[in-house]
């Protein structure tokens, strides 16, 4: 096992913390965002897209992948890296949160979870057992064990998920072969904060090699999410990799960093991205909007990216009214950039005892979108 | 006026030639294939990529670029070059291919055609003068005429559409007062040998810096086109560029470039391309295919795409069947790749004197698809 975690600095003022996770097909500075590829592709990006933007980890997503093109299939290419040759580290989602978001189509028992695929309804079932069976068979540098992510805010049913959630991790674990994988824990407990502390305490005893936080950025009032971050910074393990699931707009990431997170993923700046929308230091853009059809300006005069660097407002404005798919990888390649980039100085700042500052400076400057919170799922 | 048209060397088996385009925003070795990018994008591909490769000459489209984004838009960023970012050559075509496509949505009379947008149904007209004006405001380096495409096999209709063509070509002539792009003439006549031969000599008499044969690949039979093009061979100027309008498949390539032909463009690559279908040496394949599921192969083994040097057959299906963007992009690229690798060999070869033997071999062994003549349109 060549994974390791490797702590280079602590903010003096806040809990950010940055470091770099070491994996077999590479580092990973942290914090660090993953773009996501659900169906092993960040959508519209190649993988030298993704080398030139600087992206050190991407997302894949076992419930999407077995279904099609199959793990079989992949395994017999040697894994996802060959198969959408991308030679950097990847993480796999173990698939509970999209099987569990199949509402009407999918069956929970203390075993597992049947389920109808949103393909072409035809009945699956996964275990934990399963689920690392097939991320076994993907091969992605960290995989994740098979959590139920509840309603965050129902007590009741959340006492009951968890004690299944810890089950379910105790035989992932157990049902591990593969030594050249990181498995992660999911801390699980809704915005509760007694059941929070009672995850993260009974996963902290099974010493996974990293922590993720699951059930956030599902409906919860912001400071909800917060007030977790911060129970559970003292609780989870200093020198192990804590990744907050499916978070987040760009305000989220400075509010978590703050909050000693280290690893994020978040389909926002992707599929926002398709719609037109572009991010900003001082908040979103949508280039279907008709202010922008005479503009001459790029999306940010200081931005060094590809699009940026090439393209007026105007030019993608007229590339996505008229549905041409170049738009879609330019507004892409221009969010992508946005999230790496910040994170890179996020890092910087941390490293220098600046980032205090920094995050003061582009909260006062970003306007954040109402619905980012639940776009973010 | 910076264009000139130097010819290198004539084959000595066939009429093949070839030379150089020399334009203000670059160098156009021909025979040359221009990717067609109708809407100021070649449909997936940024210009990193067409430079990539190694594309010399793109094409545009005046009647599309009108409607939207407006040629006063595209004046108003200093010319198409610098609203898309393509820094190479551009031809546009002047929209009369498009308009006369606008069956019961146009109308035609001796001064011009007066049509409904295909977009939002508004009426506009366009004239000889008004079409020359457009693609001035656009700016690209190579300019048409605004030309009448009649059905090809309907000889009266021809006589009277190609003397309004012929008076139109004189008016486009006049109207132009740009110095710095070339405006060629457009030969038209259907199949017919005595309409073609009284084209060609009234445009020769007009002097343009390079004839376009309109017309063609329009539904007639292949021996047919092949007839007109041996026909116009002596007719037109040696020393003049000569471009066959939306043509063509690989195999036509090769027929054509023995008749004398100089250009071509085509959106045959890039539209089979997003169906899924993709180029290889012996035809056609559909990657949609279920044989290709699992196939580790890439698209071609010998090809130096950045598609083939890193993605398989099956990864490249499993991007189609998921409706990932990547996929076309991915297909487009080795489409696009093929017909400008075909195009780099068949120069040399002419150069080298073997171009009727790799005509031959190519021929032998590339099985070309029936409905590639009706889709070459």
């Amino acid at each position: 096992m060549t994974f390791s975690f490797e702590l280079l600095h602590q903010d003096k003022q806040t809990n950010a913390r940055t470091g770099i996770i070491h994996t077999t097909h590479g580092d990973i500075p942290t914090p660090a965002f993953a773009p996501v590829g659900t169906q092993a592709t960040v959508k519209t990006l190649t993988p030298a897209n993704l080398h030139t933007l600087g992206a050190k980890l991407i997302l894949a997503n076992t419930y999407h992948l077995y279904l099609r093109p199959g793990a079989d299939l992949i395994a017999e290419f040697g894994g996802l890296h060959q198969f959408m040759s991308w030679s950097g580290p990847i993480l796999t989602d173990s698939g509970g949160y999209q099987v569990f978001s199949l509402k009407g189509l999918r069956k929970v028992d203390n075993y597992g979870v049947t389920f109808r695929s949103h393909l072409d309804g035809s009945t699956h079932r996964f275990t934990p057992e399963k689920v690392i069976a097939l991320q076994e068979q993907i091969g992605a540098d960290i995989i994740m064990v098979f959590d139920e992510c509840p309603p965050s805010n129902d007590y009741n049913y959340n006492v009951i998920s968890l004690e299944r959630t810890h089950h379910w991790a105790e035989r992932c674990k157990q049902a591990q072969k593969r030594t050249d994988q990181a498995l992660y824990g999911i801390v699980q407990g809704g915005i509760f904060p007694d059941l929070r502390t009672k995850s993260a305490e009974f996963l902290t005893e099974l010493d996974f090699v990293g922590y993720a936080i699951g059930g956030l950025s599902v409906g919860e009032k912001k400071v909800d999410m917060h007030a977790i971050l911060d129970l559970l910074h003292p609780l989870l393990p200093e020198n192990k990799p804590r990744y907050l699931m499916g978070v987040g707009s760009p305000e989220d990431l400075f509010e978590c960093v703050a909050r000693g997170i280290d690893q994020f993923d978040c389909v926002l700046p992707t599929r926002i991205a398709r719609n037109g929308a572009v991010l900003t230091h001082h908040g979103r853009l949508n280039l279907r909007n008709a202010k922008y059809a005479r503009q001459q300006k790029p999306i940010e005069t200081a931005c060094t990216c590809y699009t940026c660097q090439h393209f007026s407002q105007a030019y993608l404005r007229h590339l996505i009214k008229a549905n041409e798919i170049l738009g879609l990888q330019l507004t892409t390649i221009h969010n992508v950039h946005f999230m790496l980039e910040t994170m890179r100085r996020i890092r910087q700042t941390i490293l220098d005892d600046t980032f205090a500052q920094y995050k003061r400076d582009f909260l006062a400057n970003y306007r954040p979108v109402p619905e980012d919170r639940r776009r973010a799922i």
